[in-house]
């Protein structure tokens, strides 16, 4: 707020930022302010921004989020897609111009809430390369698929069509530790378990490992909805400029039937998947969105546990325009 | 049509065994009659069957597709969809009771020729575990996805979420071969190279290896929003009675902004893709859908190899039905 946003914007930015460290997905949490507040100061970012829906057809929108948070913006669109799902029983909305949006979930789970399957996915600076080549023609290309069930937790998977989150590397290399195989491959196409190979030109392989093409094919497909679609550009074009591509999709599931009928066949097959067989040393088969259910259970009651580094550079932006923001529980 | 269906639908269902083969999927092509006129014997499959839509509510409708021809159902079904997705901008369409549709670039394609990205799904009868199950739950669950670009072909993804699909073990075992590792688990859950270990009660992986919660979350999507949506079942479910679970979309470019700047966009980003560097032994890097274009390219100058097992059951259900069919060239 101090940098311009409104209460009822910074609110939903908190929110979502606080949710991700919720669920254990750190690298999406509290971790980001600092970088919202530089791209604030480099004008990257506009904290004023309100997304302008520029076509609004049918049971499709596209939305100019003019450089606004991509909590804000990608929270509205999937509020037009909820509205215009509920009216056409699928919709479709892309957003250009807009920042990072962060965890694919929290916009999937909006949808669930109202019995609806909520998908939503995002392209932004390349990391990945093709199957068969050695540059960064690909984001990671994360993709979130709410789905409403018959049992307590919604179905909720989110992932990346590639092998590791550039995150994952950043943190072994900051404790000098060795990537597992398969995660990169350095500059010249050689796989290679040094994280530095990666910062030195190499590039994340798409999920598949010898059928590669699968997740090369899987992450170009994310990067043409969200960047050719929006019009923000793939993540390898001239045009794009940062931030998120958005690409959403809600599905109303009682259009096809009753809603009922399909709460009992997702019970039904939930129940397939955890009363199967299990492989050796395997203690439990997850539900995709589980192991974040169970996560955020456990930080609801313990709390979030904040790095030195993280919480100093928080307190230094808070200081530094006045706000007072509370001691933190030591350990 | 001796079996008792029209003209018309006849000759869907053969040209689109035609066109297998030609894209080189001689697994979907020509193989199939034989297993289609026992389906069709043992009252599994109706060749006079016509799909009747159930519910069909603005931008999505329900196709009861009374066991008829799977391709002549999902080609009807993806014509509801563009007229649709025409109308509105995005359609879903989905299908229950219906037999084999085949390969799913054919139906992605008829969108694409409408300047629409087409995207088809199915499920069937389960071969795949889930991450860290051992048993079958999930059927390959093919994903098919076509988009309009703005060079020669269309972008034409169609990839099953599982490493591989059974017919290519059934070729290994039938040759004597070992499978290459990560390709299937044993009934214990055992990493096998075995073939037989798959035919005694084991299954194949969902893509990613290590990472193959990826895979899991992905053939569990598609089974939701085949199985579970058009209320066919999921495939491990007790409602599930064989055939195909459909889910067909369509998104209409245009909506979006200008179709030439989303194809131009198209034609940036592949011929990033063809022209970046390539990984030691990499010839080219392939655009999805590209091997099956040169396949198809190939083969319709030098004709289709049929092997002579297959050959020879169509010329006895030919002759048993006492049709005339032309000799085939002798290599």
């Amino acid at each position: 707020m101090k940098k311009g946003a409104s209460q009822e914007d910074a609110e939903i930015v908190s929110d979502l930022l606080v949710r991700a460290n919720l669920a254990g997905h750190d690298s999406h949490g509290v971790i980001r302010i600092s970088s919202y507040v530089k791209a604030i100061d480099e004008g990257k970012l506009n904290p004023k921004a309100k997304g302008v829906i520029e076509a609004d057809d049918g049971a499709t929108a596209l939305i100019n989020g003019n450089w606004g948070f991509g909590q804000v913006l990608a929270s509205g669109a999937m509020k037009t897609a909820i509205d215009k799902g509920k009216k056409y029983g699928v919709s479709a909305v892309s957003i250009y111009n807009c920042w990072h949006i962060g965890r694919m979930a929290d916009y999937c789970l909006m949808a669930t809430e109202q019995e609806m399957i909520g998908i939503t996915m995002v392209n932004s600076t390349p990391s990945v390369s093709p199957f068969g080549g050695v540059q960064r023609i690909f984001n990671p290309s994360p993709l979130g698929a709410g789905v409403p069930s018959g049992v307590e937790q919604p179905f909720m998977l989110d992932i990346s069509m590639s092998v590791c989150a550039q995150g994952k590397i950043d943190l072994k290399q900051a404790r000098g530790e060795k990537l597992p195989p398969g995660w990169i491959i350095d500059r010249n196409g050689r796989p290679s378990v040094d994280p530095n190979d990666f910062y030195e030109g190499g590039s994340i392989l798409p999920i598949g490992g010898d059928v590669g093409y699968k997740g090369y094919g899987l992450a170009f497909l994310v990067d043409i909805l969200t960047g050719a679609l929006s019009g923000s550009g793939c993540a390898s074009s001239q045009e794009f400029h940062g931030g998120n591509g958005v690409f959403i999709l809600t599905l109303d599931v009682a259009r096809f039937g009753e809603l009922e009928g399909f709460k009992s066949r997702m019970k039904e097959v939930i129940t397939n998947v955890k009363t199967s067989r299990r492989a050796p040393n395997v203690s439990q088969i997850m539900i995709p969105g589980e192991p974040e259910f169970m996560t955020e259970e456990a930080r609801r009651m313990t709390g979030i546990f904040v790095e030195d580094p993280t919480w100093d550079a928080i307190s230094e932006i808070a200081k530094g325009l006045g706000v007072a923001i509370p001691e933190p529980m030591r350990a």
